[in-house]
């Protein structure tokens, strides 16, 4: 049967599971990603594993995310992340390196081979015809220690591409086009695959533009062919030798099809806040302006910076406009300065900031309040930017560098003037110095990690008991989100390297007692929670289900629970259980003591057992939904001791 | 009489007093410069005072302080001042274009002219001829309503230069030499004048690197003449015309004199943690450094990032190092860029950062704890650098650069390469378009003040009642610093634009319930509070008079006052006494009330006079040490409602 480049990408990394959509498969990860402001907690849960040596062809670590250091915490992480990947044999890229995605693709990315990334735009990668994936940090984690990684096997969604974009159309378009045709879900549950005569018109840095955003679809990647194109991007890189070709067999078929003509391509805006949120420019051109923003993920070629000094050259921006340059990768950067480009947005008025994440991810250039920021970026969700009531507009760097003149949105196609044709750079920068190579193994064992005052080791986890008698410290009601368990936010996330820290604010919104009596449950066996329906909402920090377990949680009994944090309870450890009648949640108060005895044999045997109402004449049914992997994984008391055991075994 | 160049300069300004070493004079102030950590407040003050258009002959606001936007509250302050500068007709210098003193120099800067600034590294602009002083907010709101500045007639402090600096030593090394010779408090109560056959070899901007850590010294300013440099300094930005020659009389005397021998002059190095700790640098070479810095305003010219990129270029810095360059404006920021300095930065490894103070005032590039960092920065006060046990060392862009490259500190002579030559750009970038213009007069008067949700006004202040009945709030005992009577840091300073909000600080640190009681008090006229020796030492913030004078404060008694806290008491109307037996402080309790009558007579008759203890047999001597001048800005309750009146008087 002839296969798309998704087959075979997963067919040829396939360790378990049939190719079935839906169904769940585990695939092999040759390379893995981490950035800063995730990676800190994957490496402490790689010391936890007991972990000797990355198992993986190439795992690197990326400082692009927290570069603002107004104190000690961040630069002690960079030195902790440092020492880490010296550790564990992984790439270590620097502070003012740029953006993991784009770096990535310059130095590391490899056509045909599958990349796991504890960041949600690692499926920018997928540009060059590999299957890259973005996931939670343990996930990585294991990744590294040689696990195989555990998805559902997505549809593949062809999308083929015809035509040539128009003057003042780019990539970025491209992408806002399929958003605006299917919205923020229409990618769930599938890989999107180009093809067509259209890809060959694109630019490995446009193809990287397009997957970047397959993010804001939902989808589980996005892939393109590894074509001549690809070849000559890694030719420019110095890595020739790592281009392989990698094309759908003649006849392969899709799950989904569907055409986007280039041609037909109109410059594209997403309005506040959603990246769903699509038109044409014309149904707001003419909003005026705080801000233009160019620059992150989804938009790092050399070619949406060029672009952008080329429209401003020899003019000066309108007053007021913050015309924000965020280049993405010490080595595009290096060319554009070499190019004068720097120079001409220097001098049209711009702002130019160091190589990184930065306001993409709300670090720095937070719009003023009320004003409308218009944004390269790919996500422009309700506060992301850091200004909590924001109106940011994502669009393409012609756009925001059009209105930027203008100090109004402006559709780039009335500025009168003709489209400049960027030049690539002639002698482009390859910075081999960009990544810090792994340590040979012999050095990299004997390196200590560095810890500054506000790193802290995951402290070791006990297996399950096989008897419990668990106090209900809360009782809560249905829609508890992640953030109620443990908040986000500038006050709580500058301790996401330190366990004991952080498990201070858990539950607090909820009752400020939880933290003392949840501290004083660890050495009486811990406790448990109840709650209601869609328990453990909202955002996916492995955080929340963490604290508490560091606090003595063992079991959450509730009426049901929103998968990804279900996810990560098992991960930690944490017996997630639901009531088999929802009304047995009436029979329980805070302060009940459940009894759970047979406890291992239960879990292992079935899914559904009783628990007992300690003196109170109650028997609860609860069931779980633990596969046998995740009975094992409960049973062992959580990921980190089973892959530590597995490490132990193998050696 | 010949005079020296200090003495032209302030008989030239002179509106009273007399030129008597010690005495206070008033000063003409022909340019202000504000930036924005102090500029809010100023632009309020400026509102508050009802003043219709700046008076001076140029006064500029820039942007260069708060550039971190995390959130709404710097880009809200940015507009505010931004329509403030339109308001009143000032010029107005955009976030990115730079520090303020570096873009003041270029765009603004006039020998013979004196200029005062809000920043205390204002003195920077004594390299172009001018009596360049920093000041408090409110010292400049007044010189912007066109009010003299008070000061005490300097003493003039002569320094012969004479000889060449030697290879791998410069200016910044001449001004550490000074530091070594007489530390923090040698130019306290001077102006530095040089003068002599080495001034020739300094360039503009050399000086500028002299001029600006006079600050350091705690000098009242920093003096250069106005020569053949000066004139192609202000040719080479397109102004000539604003060139005049100033320099001291032949047989002019110092009353202060001293001799540098540039020739003799080794590169230094300040140690951990104060300007005036200076040791040769080979007293500490060798020690592991963690970060190199380069930048600010005492190190802002096109050489002195040069330089740093000639030691670099084609050289990677040693693995580990944070290498950051922080230019000081958009033209020399430009100049490099296209002089291929900043590609040879950025290909050492550099982390390039936007134009502004940043670092230098904990804005960011904060070291990681217990590491050292290396900067040409002119501060290593404990904690300023955001780390608070931080370590940091300042020395030359010689210095620092070198010491990227081998990772610990190193002289620079003993690198062994020739030292490089710096070519000036051939053609140095003009940006005319960094500063806005101030808007013609009828333009300006249809401007409203921007305010975002954290900026508010300075509410109105009533005139110094003549009967008052205060209630002691607070009885303290010695040495209350302005730390604990209004704190600083990231917790309070977001608040520095909005009086309402930042008064709820207020003295929190001694007494949580002060602030509630404070405002009650207003209601009922007021309240008193007493205190011991030192009363208000430290931080010189105005906020710490403000916000106690806000929450009701009329009145304090103490043992003695600190200088610059007694001297911002008057200035918000809050009588400041002092016991005239100290053992009357044991009569008072907290909780007395104090009967003040006859109040305005008794301040203008004489400075003591005693209060009344109601209820108690207890009469209290006190006495007030208010100039003629300063006991009508307290009948009228403070320096701002004194500026309005003479405001509306001039109409």
């Amino acid at each position: 049967m002839p296969l798309n480049i998704t087959q075979k990408l997963i067919k040829g990394h396939l360790v378990s599971g049939d190719m079935v959509p839906g169904s769940e498969i585990g695939l092999r990860i040759d390379q893995t990603l981490t950035q800063d402001a995730t990676g800190t907690m994957v490496m402490l849960e790689l010391e936890a594993m007991g972990l000797d040596q990355a198992k993986t062809e190439a795992s690197a670590q990326y400082v692009d995310h927290n570069l603002i250091q107004v104190d000690n915490k961040n630069p002690d992480d960079h030195l902790f992340l440092q020492s880490a990947t010296r550790r564990f044999g992984l790439y270590y890229s620097r502070p003012g390196n740029g953006v993991s995605h784009p770096v990535h693709m310059q130095r590391l990315a490899k056509p045909g081979k599958t990349l796991l990334g504890s960041d949600s735009h690692t499926c920018a990668n997928g540009c060059m015809g590999m299957l890259a994936m973005g996931a939670g940090g343990i996930d990585v984690a294991l990744a590294i220690a040689g696990e195989p990684f555990y998805v559902k096997m997505p549809q593949v969604w062809g999308i083929k591409l015809t035509g040539e974009l128009s003057d003042w159309v780019s990539a970025k378009d491209v992408i806002l086009e399929l958003l605006r045709r299917h919205g923020v879900k229409g990618g769930v549950g599938k890989v999107i695959e180009y093809y067509g005569p259209g890809v060959k018109v694109l630019s490995a840095m446009d193809r990287h533009v397009i997957a970047n955003m397959g993010a804001e679809l939902g989808a589980t990647g996005t892939v393109f062919p590894s074509d001549d194109e690809i070849k000559r991007f890694l030719k420019e890189q110095d890595r020739e030798d790592d281009w392989s070709e990698l094309m759908a067999d003649e006849g392969a078929a899709y799950d989904i099809n569907e055409e986007i003509n280039l041609s037909e391509v109109e410059p594209l805006i997403a309005k506040p806040s959603s990246p769903g949120n699509v038109v044409p420019i014309s149904e707001v051109a003419g909003t005026p302006i705080y801000q233009s923003y160019v620059g992150s993920s989804a938009n790092p070629g050399f070619r949406d910076f060029a672009i952008a000094a080329q429209i401003v050259s020899g003019k000066q921006i309108a007053e007021g406009i913050s015309f924000d340059i965020n280049p993405t990768s010490r080595q595009v950067l290096t060319d554009l300065v070499q190019e004068s480009h720097i120079a001409s947005l220097l001098q049209s008025g711009a702002r130019l900031h160091q190589a990184g994440c930065n306001g993409c991810i709300g670090m720095g250039q937070a719009p003023a309040t009320g004003r409308n920021s218009l944004r390269t970026t790919p996500r422009n969700f309700p506060g992301r930017s850091g200004t909590r009531e924001d109106s940011v507009y994502l669009c393409s760097p012609e756009t925001a560098a059009v209105s930027a003149l203008t100090g109004k949105i402006t559709d780039p196609r009335t500025i009168g003037i003709p489209y400049p044709k960027v030049n690539e750079p002639k002698n482009p920068t390859v910075d081999t110095n960009l990544l810090e190579e792994p340590l040979p193994y012999e050095e990299a064992k004997k390196v200590e990690l560095y810890k500054g005052p506000n790193i802290a080791s995951i402290p070791t986890m006990d297996a399950m008991p096989d008897r419990l008698e668990l106090p209900v410290l809360l009782k809560m009601g249905d829609n508890i989100s992640t953030d109620e368990i443990l908040a986000g936010g500038a006050r709580v996330l500058p301790y996401r390297s330190n366990l004991p820290e952080i498990s201070k604010f858990t539950f607090e919104i909820i009752d400020k007692t939880y933290y003392e009596r949840g501290r004083e449950s660890v050495a009486h066996g811990g406790h448990a929670v109840v709650g209601g329906y869609n328990y453990g909402q909202g955002s996916s920090r492995e955080h929340a289900a963490l604290a508490p377990r560091y606090l003595g949680l063992r079991v959450a009994v509730v009426k049901d629970f929103a998968r990804i944090h279900w996810q990560n309870l098992v991960n930690f450890g944490v017996l997630p259980l639901t009531f088999v009648r929802a009304e047995d949640y009436d029979k329980l108060v805070q302060g009940d003591v459940l009894e759970l005895s047979e406890l291992r044999t239960k879990i292992k045997q079935g899914s559904e057992f009783t628990i007992t109402v300690k003196g109170k004449n109650e028997q609860i049914h609860v069931k779980h939904a633990l596969s046998e992997r995740q009975v094992e994984i409960m049973l062992m008391g959580g990921l980190i001791n089973w892959v530590k055991d597995r490490q132990k075994k193998a050696i």
